[in-house]
């Protein structure tokens, strides 16, 4: 896999530096069974709000069930679907609305990301590539896959093998090379008051 | 920092597998300013819908600021205050509920949680622990610190160093070394299906 690593002010961990969301990924390659164990026991361990674990995850394999699969994929946008029909892997984040008592649970969106971010660096661990999507229809995927309606369904991902650098398609080159980028410190990250730009 | 490793069925990367969130902090160790500059980065490169970092971050350091940190200390329930207050430092992460072009941003959460994921397993890569929390009176910490009503207030947290063990406080000896505990696998991942477990 080659590397993009993060422009940082200062050394950060390699798992979090270097992970991140690549398009081309190998059609051939399978995802190992333990290897998705384990990208889902990172998942499992994050930390939620009362530790109600608020997330769902729906996951389809290219290869165990093509039609499923192929009906997971037809949720994503066009412009999506026409790099991630590469991926031997298709996912689904889900968020519970309620807490376990019944209760509307406001953290679940948050803490499902929170499971889905730990499952990425799992994945830059294992030498994986996840890319997570906003861009799927969600009426739809709820729909063909009866997803009950007190889960939100926030995002969709590939996970898979990045693709040898010299297979890499044209079409894919330039998203694949670009540098990548983040809005400065300061307009993130404030001392004190809003507004108190950090300063290193 | 003594460990509390999460009980998996294969091997994860270590910073997962031993971030909990803990709340013995030394109140004599405060963060080095370079430690925190680490968890801001490892926070901003987080990905996000459109790559649009919904993620702010408000930062208050007791050493630097004890006025500023004693009122975001007192936004805590009275249940976290009662441990926090040993905390160097703590922080409240706010999620953008629009994206930069002004329409609604369903993302906020969820990407804002992947940001303090990252920040606490950079945090845990550097000996630090962090504690994120829900119990805060967000509506008491929006006025005390004039955050823009467009910021959902999300979460607060604690960062520090774990206490020694032998200045681990009898109150809080119990939860400190309670073991961690997650829902099975097969509650949380299900394959093709809805309710359809994942079998390892």
């Amino acid at each position: 896999m080659f590397r993009k690593k993060a422009l940082t002010r200062i050394e950060i961990a390699a798992v979090l530096a270097e992970r991140w969301s690549g398009r081309a990924y190998d059609p051939d390659r399978p995802v190992e069974r333990d290897k998705l164990l384990a990208l889902l026991e990172a998942a499992r361990w994050a930390p939620s709000c009362f530790g109600d674990q608020p997330w769902r995850y729906l996951i389809w394999e290219r290869l165990a069930e093509p039609e499923r699969w192929r009906r997971a994929l037809g949720c994503l946008t066009e412009g999506n679907r026409r790099w991630a029909f590469r991926a031997p892997l298709l996912l689904l984040a889900c968020a519970d609305s309620r807490f376990r008592d019944g209760r509307p649970n406001p953290w679940g969106p948050y803490d499902t990301g929170a499971a889905s971010m730990s499952l990425a660096i799992e994945a830059m661990a294992l030498g994986l590539m996840v890319h997570q999507m906003g861009g799927f229809d969600a009426g739809k995927i709820r729909a063909e896959f009866a997803i009950p309606e007190r889960y939100e369904c926030m995002a969709m991902m590939t996970v898979g093998y990045q693709l040898p650098e010299d297979q890499i398609p044209d079409e894919l080159k330039e998203r694949e090379y670009a540098p990548r980028s983040r809005r400065p410190l300061a307009e993130s990250f404030f001392m004190g008051e809003w507004g108190n730009s950090f300063e290193p």
